[in-house]
């Protein structure tokens, strides 16, 4: 993680670092990516599981200028504070139903979540941050990539890039940049029986 | 993995290789899992990350004879062949909506699949195979949770074991027991603009 923040997360017993390395910044610094780390983050995310092995994912992402500032339109104002300034953008659509039969596939964004996750931690992995957005319009989205709706489930917004300055932040968005907490452990695992 | 199956898994271009040594066995070793390897599985999934933090995963898990026999009951039949022999047994669920103001998490299920993908990747560190499973009844399962479908999202079913002997699996299982492969990643990752 980035010197200039103090990772203060509390473990509740031992876990692998990478998972507590992993956050999600707001100050991108601008350094561009390499075609290389490029295709190590969606080979990372390609080795996901999946339901029958679908693959249900799909990443459209924008490296260039223009891709970049048409991607950051279809975010919030919030999320376009400070987004735009990331080398990658892209969006995580799921495809709803299966290839083998056209049947709906309920574990499709479930599965897609997965392949985040993998995609998430390979770019630690390069010393970058991949930062998952919630926060912009769908609607805007599937007229920008020109994908059906019927098709696929576009569901997060992802911004990847090196950690940058803090201090180049506005105000509020600077009082929100460090690792944050979670829920007891106790609360998420629940033994039976 | 495994000495006794070889990963043919080919990748396009480096990616760490935690990504392709994982995958999804059916021979599950008996060996009991420590309370401490269980407690590094839900660790490394406590941290995922969500939407407004909500952190909306529950794993609800059985390591009792008892309970895992419990459990088995609700899968498929093609799964209750080789999942009730690992010792680990549990239920991915999402919550449906936020604690903060009850309204829908369209990213609870999402974000739960970011869960188990940590989950499955620290099984790896613990020399652990973590395989998730579509094939069980959804009401089975919220019958015997005692969980209500209206407030939770099942949504997977996971064995969590080291890997037992391919030998004493079924003959048509065993055929399966190696590393599957991926579509080409062009497939999955597409430049915008």
């Amino acid at each position: 993680m980035s010197d200039m923040i103090r990772n203060t997360r509390q473990t509740q017993g031992e876990v692998d670092s990478m998972f507590t390395d992993r956050w999600s910044p707001r100050a991108m610094s601008p350094d561009p990516i390499s075609e290389e780390q490029l295709a190590m983050l969606f080979e990372a995310a390609r080795w996901a599981p999946s339901c029958f092995n679908e693959q249900p994912w799909l990443f459209v992402y924008a490296t260039s200028p223009v891709g970049r500032a048409q991607f950051t339109e279809v975010l919030v104002e919030k999320n376009r504070r400070w987004a735009g300034q990331a080398p990658l953008l892209l969006f995580v659509l799921a495809r709803r139903t299966f290839r083998h039969n056209g049947k709906p596939n309920r574990h499709a964004v479930f599965d897609a979540g997965a392949a985040w996750m993998s995609l998430a931690l390979q770019a630690r992995r390069l010393g970058l941050y991949a930062h998952g957005m919630a926060g912009f319009s769908q609607e805007k989205a599937y007229g920008l990539l020109q994908l059906s709706p019927e098709e696929f489930e576009v569901i997060a917004a992802v911004a990847v890039g090196r950690h940058g300055d803090p201090a180049e932040l506005p105000d509020d968005l600077r009082q929100m940049e460090s690792p944050n907490g979670r829920k007891p452990r106790e609360e998420i695992a629940v033994r039976f029986g």
